[in-house]
C-alpha cells in the first residue's frame, strides 16, 4: 500500500533543498502524492515542477502555482527553503562587516549578517504563518530556511498552535566524523552516521553533545584522545559535507579546540561554531581564520555555485543532462513518513523549549533530539549545557529573541541593541556599530518595506 | 555475534517476572551470558538455576548465590523483582482496612494497603541501592516491584547516580484495547499493540493519555464514541492481561468513565484506577464494585496462586513438565539489547522527574515515554496532566514523596500523616486511620525491624 | 499636606466592609477626597452615602451613582466587596448539602457552596474587569469579596494588566492568638498583632505559617508547647473576630490539631479551616463539629444579622443613633496609603502566583505577605509548602482554576469535574454529586443567566 | 530597654567599613553590646579595638582577639570585611591587564581583576564558612567584601543552612540622583535617598530597575528626559559617594547611556557599569573612559588613602584627633536591628536566588531588595531582567558561578575558562589570555597555596 500525501513547497524554486526532496521523494517506493511549487520566481518553480515531473516516475505529480493560499490549501506538509532577499542582500550580510573588521564565515545565522537577514526574513515568515494559519492549519511545517532559530520562531509567535519544526543536517557531519574516528581508533569499517547515538542540545549551529556511544561503546573517552592527537586539524574530504560548507574546506581545529576546553562536543561545522564565540578568537583577521584552518564564505563563489545550479537545470529541462535521484542524506523525508506513522525516528530538530533544554528559557527555540512517531514529534529530555557554553548560547538566544520581539513590535532601535550586543559586534563601539547597522539595512532596503520606519 | 551480557537477579527465587526473563533470553538469539540469583530464599533461587538452565539452550547460564554482592560484582544489569513481606504481610495489607469498610482491589501501590507495604519495602531498598553503589555502581538497574514509584524513588535518594528505572506493563493493555477497537470500527485486524502510539504521563499505574495515533489515524476521536458505546463494560478476555489482573476481570468501565469525565485515557487496568481515586466513586463498598465490573484481589487467591507456580516449577525440575519458553511481551530484554546498543526503543518507563511531566515536582518518580539508546535512556517531554488528573495524580505523588522521605528519616508519624490523607482513607477519621494503621504495623512487624521505634 | 484620592465602590450599598472603610477613612486625618458607591441596590448605596457624609467630617465626600462607568472613571482605586446573589442563594450554598451529608462551617471559599457560588460570581467579575479595564485602566482593584481566590483570578484572566490583589483578615486573627500566647507564657502585655511577624503561605482561608517570631523570639517551639497544653480548646473570647466568624464561636482545637500533625501554624480561623480537609475529619456531622468545638454557619443567623445591620443603618440616617467612627483594624486603607507612597507596609495579600509559593503553579491566585510601597506591590518569596498541606491545597488550588476556566469557557460540565472532585463532596458518589449539583444550580438560576446552557 | 547583642567582626583591622560600624553602633542609643575583632593583623585590629572603645561611650566594648573560633563564639552576627591580599595584589590585579590594553575601572568585581581577586579570597572564605558552621552556626553572617557574589557564593557553598547575605551600598547613589533630579525638575527638596523607592535586581554591582517612585511620582518618565537633557554628564559632587568611588570622578554618563539603550537604570555607579559591559563600549583605552567622564583606579592614589585612614587611626589613639561617630548613612546597623525585631526594614541585599529574579538560575547569588523583620529576611519578588541586559548579566553570573565551582575542586583550568570568556578579556585570544592569568596568577602567589597545582 503506496502512501498518498500532499506537500506544499515555499521556495518550490530553490535549487538545492528542493532537488534534494525531489530525489528523495522519487527514491522511496512507499509514498505517492502531489507537490505545490510555490515561489516569487514563479519561472523558477516552473522548471522544478518539469524536474519533479521528469523524476517523479508517475508516484508524484509536480506543479507550480502562482499563489500560497493555491499551495497550501489541503496540504499535509508544508516546507519552507527560501533565500530571503537573494544574492546582493547576502553581499551586503557577509561581506560588509568586513570594512569594520568583522570576519564571517557563513553570514546567514547570527553575527551582522544573521542579523539583518533575519530582519528582512521575518515580515516575509508573519506572513507565511498567517498563511498557513487560513488554509493549512493541521498541516506539519519544515522550515530549512536560516536563520533557522529566528525563522521558526516567528512561525509560533504568530500562530502558536503552528505544528512547525526546523531541520538541519548540521549534526550530521559530527556523527560521520566520530564514524570515522572509529575506523581510525577501533578499526571498525562501515558504522553508519545514524548508528553514533548522540545526546544533543542548544541552538541551531551551535548544539554540544554531552554523550555519545555506538552500540556499548563510549565514543568520549575516545573523542578526547582523539582531539588531542588530531588538534592541528584533520582533512574532511572523507566525510560527505553539507551544502552551507561544500566548496570550503575546514579541519576541525575548532571543534577540538572547543572541546578542549568544554569537556563538551560543539556539533556543528566550524565554519558554524566560529560565528557563536567571541569575534577575536578563531575570526579575528584573516590571517587567524587561516591558521584555524576554515574557510570564509564569499558571495562571487555563491554566485558561481548558484549559476553552475541553473544550467544544470536548464540542461535537464532541455534533455541535454538526466536527473539521477538518489538519496540525499537528508531526513524530510523520513520525518514525514515518522509522522504518518511510517515507523519511528529520534532526530535532532529545532523546536520551542518545553523543557527539552533545561538551562534555556522556555519558549525559545532551541535543537536537541526529538520522537517522530504516528501524529507527533515529542522533544526529549536533553539536560542543561551549563558553564561556559552554556553563557555562549544563551546570549546568542537572548539576542535572537530580541530580534524577533523588535522586528514583530516594528522596532528595529531594539534590533539594533542586539546588533550591538552580537559576539562579532562587540569589538567595535556603539557608534561604529550604529553606522554599519544602518548601511547594512540601506543596503538590503528593498527588502524592508514592511517596517514603517527605519529607525 | 551474540552480545554477552552479566545480569544480576535480587528476588532471584520469583516464579512470576524470573520466568518470563528466563523465557524471553531463552527465546532470544542474539544475546548470551550469565544470570546470578540472588533470594532471601535461597532454596527458590536454586530451583530457578535449574530452570534456567534446562531453558537456556547454553547461551545463559543461571546460577543462585547466597549473598547480594556475589550478585552485584560485575553486573551490567541488576534487576530487582520482590515480594517484600510474604502473602502473610499482603493478607494484612489488602484485608485488614475492610474490617474499616476500605476495600482495595489491589493494595500493593497506594491506599492504605501500598504505603504500609512501602513502609516495610523501603528498608530493603535502601540496601539494595548502598549493594549497588559499592557493586556495581555503572550497572543499569531495573526495577519490577511494587510500590513501583516508591521503590525506584528510594534508589535514587540514596544513591542518586544510580541508572535505575522502573518496568511496568501496565500500559499495554490500553495499547491492546486500542488495536480491538481499530478492529471493531475499522475493521483492521492484527494491529499489534507497540503500534499504537501513545503520550503517556503520570505515575505509575496512574498514568494518562492525551494523544494515540495508529498509522494516521487519530485515535482519540474514535475512543470516545467507542468509550459512550461500551459504557456499560466489556469483557477483556481477548486482551493477554498482565499477571496482576489475570485472574479477575474487568470491563474497562472505570476506563470509560474517567475518559468522558476527563477526555484523557487513563492507561491503567480498572482495578489500579480504582485504587487512585477517592474510594466512595468505585471502591465504596463490594456491590459498587460489583456494578463497576471488576474483581478485589483476595489473598487466599494470591496463594493459590503462588502454590500453582511453585508445583509447576517442581514439575520441571523433576522433569515431568517440560518449559517452553516463549516471549512473554514484556519490555525488560528488548530494554537490556538497546541499552546496548542493539535497536532503539521508545517506551514506557519509570524515572526521576526532570521536566518530562511538567506540572508534577521535579525528581517525583514519574512514569512517561523515554526513549532507550546506546548507553542512555532519554525520557521524553510528555507534557502537563492539567486538571482534575492533576489533582489526584499530585495528591498521591505527595504522599508517596512523604513516605519515603519519613521512612529514611526512621519518623513513622510522617508515613502516618500521608496515610490519613490517602484517597482511600479519607472517608475515616482521624483516629480510626491511626488505629488502623499501628494496627497494620503490628501484623506485618517481622519485617519493621529497621525502624528504631514504632510510633 | 492631605492626599486627594478617588475611590469607586462596587457593592457600595454593603453594611459590612463598606462601613469598615467609612470608619476607616474617617478617622485618617492625612487625607481626603470623593468616594462613589455604585450597587445592584442603589437605595442601598444611597443610605451608605448618606452615612458617609455623616461621618465623613468633610474630608471624604460620597456619592451613589447608578451605572459602573460612572463610579470607574478616573478612579485611583476601586474596592470590590459584593454579596452575590443574596442571602437566599447562600441558605442554597450552605443548606442543600446538609441533604447529602455535607455539612459546611462558612460555605463561601470551597466546598459546594463555595464553587455554586463562584459559579454565579464570575460572570459578575467578567463585567467588573472589562468595565475596569475600559474606565480605569490605571486604577488599584481590591478585592473583598469570597470566594476571594476565584474573583481575583477571573479579574487577571480577563484584564492581565489589571493592578487588583485581594485583601482578608483572616491571618490577623492568629497574630492575636500568638499574642495571647505570649501574655499567658511570658507575661508580655499589649503585644500589638502586627508585632507578630510571620512568613505565611497558601491559598486565602488556608494558608501556612511556617516562621513566627515577635521581637527576637521564635514563636514555633512556644507554639507547640502551647497546642498542646491547650489542645482541648480555648476560648477565642478575647480576640476581636472577623465578621464571618463573629457570630459564631470556635476553640482553634482544628488550628491546634493540624500544627501537631503538620509542624505549621495553619493561619485560618477553625470555622475556614475545616472546609479545606476532607469532610470526615472535622465536619462528618453535626456531633463531630461540635466536639471539635466550632459553629456552623446558618443562613437564618446571618438574615437577623443583616436585618440587623439595616435598622442600623437607618437609625443613623434618621438620626436616633450616631456614627462613631473608629479604627476597624482592617488594613485597606494603609495599604492605599502606602501605595501613593504615605509609608511602606508589608502584610499578606492576595495576588496571582509569580514564585512566591514555590510548589504552587504559576499564575495561580495565592496569599503571602507583599511590600506595599509608593506605586508598587510587590510579593516576598514565602517558600513551599511542602508535605500534606501542599497536597490538600493543590487539591483546592486545581479545582479553583477549573471552575474558573470552565466558567469563562461557558462549560458547567468542567465544574461538575471539579465539584465531584471537593474534599468535602467526595463523599459521595459521582452520581450523587451530580444530582446535587443541579439541584443547587436550580436553586440559584436567576443569577446563572450568562450561561448559555446548564449542563 | 537597651538590646544587647555580640557581634564577631572579621577583618576587624580595616578602617573602611569597620569604622562605619563603630560609627553607626556608637550613634544608636537603644544597642548594647560586645564587638570582637579578629583580623590576620592583630595590630590592627588592636589600633581598632581602642578606637572603638574611645567611641563606643560604654555600651559596646570592643576587644582584638588573636583567632577565628574566639571571634566567633557565641557571635549573633558575623561581619566579613576583608582586603585580600593586600595593596600589592590589588596592584596587579588592576594594573597587569594594561598590558595587554585591558582596562578596568574598579577591577574588584568582575573583569581578570576580579576574577583573580576570587581565587585567592574563595580559599580564606571557605574557611570562614567552616569556622561559622563549627562556632556561631546561628549567627546571621552580613559579608561586605568583594567580589561579592563570589564571596557570598562560597559561604553557602560551604554551609548551606548559612543565614548570610551580602550588603552593598552602590544602589543608593541612584536613590541620591533620583532624589536630585526631583530637586532640579519639580523643586523638591530634601528629599530622602531612602524615600525613593525602588525595584531592583541583578547581580552586585550590576544591578537594573525597572521601577522607581517617589511618593505617588513615577519616576522613570522623568528620569527619561533627564538622562537626554545630562547625557553628556553631570557632576556627582553633591552625592556623597560611596568609598570604592569617592576618589574618583563620574558624571553619570554610561548610566544615562544605558537607560536610552535598554529603557532601565543601571543602578551602580559608572565605574562598575562599565566593567560588566563588553570592554569597547566604555573602556576601549584612556581616552574613551575620559570621553565616558569617569576615572579608572590606580592602586598608588589608593596605597595614599590607606596611608591617610592609618595616620588617622593612630592619631585618634594617640588622642591628637578626636573620633567624631556620626551616622555614616550605610544599613548594616539597621537591618541587624531589623532581625532582632528593632523596626522592619526593606532594602537591597545579596542573596542565593529563590525566584526574586525569574531568568537567573536559581541558587546564583543575586541582588534585589528583601524585607528584614524579626528572625527572617525574605526577598521579595523582582521580576526578569529581560532583553540585553539578562544577556549581559547571565554572561557574567554564568562566569561567576564557573569561577566558584573551580576554585572549590581546585581546578584552576575551569577558571581560566571563565576568565577567558570574560567581557573584558575576550578582546584578546585565547593564548594571550592564558599568558595574562599565568603571569597574574604568579604575582599574587604568596596567596595561592591552598591550591595543590598551578595549571
Amino acid at each position: 500500500m503506496v502512501q498518498k500525501m500532499k506537500l506544499a513547497y515555499i521556495g518550490g524554486g530553490s535549487t538545492a533543498w528542493a532537488w534534494k526532496l525531489m530525489s528523495d521523494l522519487a527514491c522511496d517506493e512507499t509514498i505517492s502524492g502531489e507537490v505545490l511549487l510555490y515561489d516569487i520566481d514563479m519561472e523558477a518553480a516552473k522548471r522544478n515542477e518539469k524536474i519533479g515531473n521528469l523524476s517523479g516516475k508517475g508516484r508524484f505529480v509536480y506543479k507550480a502555482v502562482p499563489t500560497l493560499p493555491e499551495a497550501l490549501k489541503g496540504a499535509d506538509f508544508v516546507i519552507i527553503s527560501i533565500l530571503p532577499g537573494g544574492l546582493d542582500c547576502m553581499e551586503s550580510d557577509v561581506h560588509y562587516p568586513e570594512k569594520y573588521g568583522i570576519y564571517q564565515s557563513v553570514g546567514d545565522t547570527t553575527g551582522p549578517g544573521g542579523i539583518v537577514r533575519a530582519i528582512r526574513t521575518i515580515p516575509m515568515y508573519v506572513e507565511f504563518a498567517q498563511a498557513i494559519e487560513k488554509y493549512a492549519p493541521n498541516a506539519w511545517v519544515i522550515n530549512y530556511t536560516n536563520p533557522m532559530s529566528m525563522c521558526t520562531d516567528t512561525l509560533y509567535r504568530v500562530f502558536p498552535k503552528i505544528k512547525a519544526f526546523g531541520c538541519c543536517h548540521e549534526v550530521f557531519g559530527t556523527q560521520r566524523l566520530l564514524a570515522s574516528m572509529l575506523k581510525e581508533v577501533k578499526g571498525l569499517e562501515n558504522v553508519q552516521r545514524n548508528e553514533i547515538k548522540v545526546n544533543v542540545k542548544g541552538i541551531n549551529h551551535f548544539t554540544w553533545i554531552d554523550s555519545a556511544f555506538y552500540k556499548d561503546i563510549d565514543l568520549l573517552p575516545l573523542y578526547e584522545q582523539f582531539a588531542v592527537k588530531h588538534y592541528e586539524g584533520i582533512d574532511n574530504n572523507d566525510f560527505d559535507e553539507d551544502d552551507s560548507c561544500r566548496m570550503y574546506s575546514f579541519k576541525h581545529r575548532i571543534k577540538f579546540d572547543l572541546f578542549l576546553r568544554y569537556h563538551k562536543i560543539a556539533a556543528a561545522g566550524d565554519r558554524h561554531l566560529a560565528e557563536f564565540c567571541p569575534g577575536q578568537w578563531y575570526l579575528d583577521n584573516p590571517d587567524v581564520v587561516k591558521q584555524w584552518g576554515f574557510g570564509l564564505t564569499t558571495v562571487p563563489a555563491r554566485r558561481e555555485e548558484y549559476q553552475e545550479r541553473y544550467e544544470n537545470a536548464m540542461a535537464v529541462i532541455n534533455g541535454t543532462r538526466e536527473f539521477h535521484p538518489e538519496e540525499s542524506g537528508e531526513e524530510g523525508v523520513h520525518q514525514m513518513k515518522a509522522l504518518m506513522g511510517m515507523g519511528d525516528l529520534v532526530t535532532n530538530v529545532n523546536l520551542p523549549n518545553q523543557g527539552q533544554v533545561s538551562d534555556l528559557p522556555l519558549g525559545r527555540i532551541v535543537e536537541t533530539n526529538a520522537h517522530f512517531t504516528s501524529g507527533k514529534i515529542t522533544p526529549v529530555i536533553a539536560g542543561e549545557l551549563g558553564g561556559v557554553p552554556h553563557a555562549m548560547t544563551i546570549r546568542v538566544s537572548d539576542n535572537f529573541d530580541q530580534v524577533v520581539t523588535s522586528c514583530l513590535k516594528d522596532d528595529l532601535s531594539g534590533c539594533l541593541s542586539a546588533f550591538q550586543n552580537d559576539q562579532l559586534v562587540t569589538r567595535i563601539s556603539h557608534g561604529q556599530a550604529e553606522e554599519m547597522f544602518m548601511a547594512m539595512l540601506k543596503n538590503t532596503e528593498a527588502y524592508l518595506g514592511s517596517y514603517k520606519k527605519i529607525w
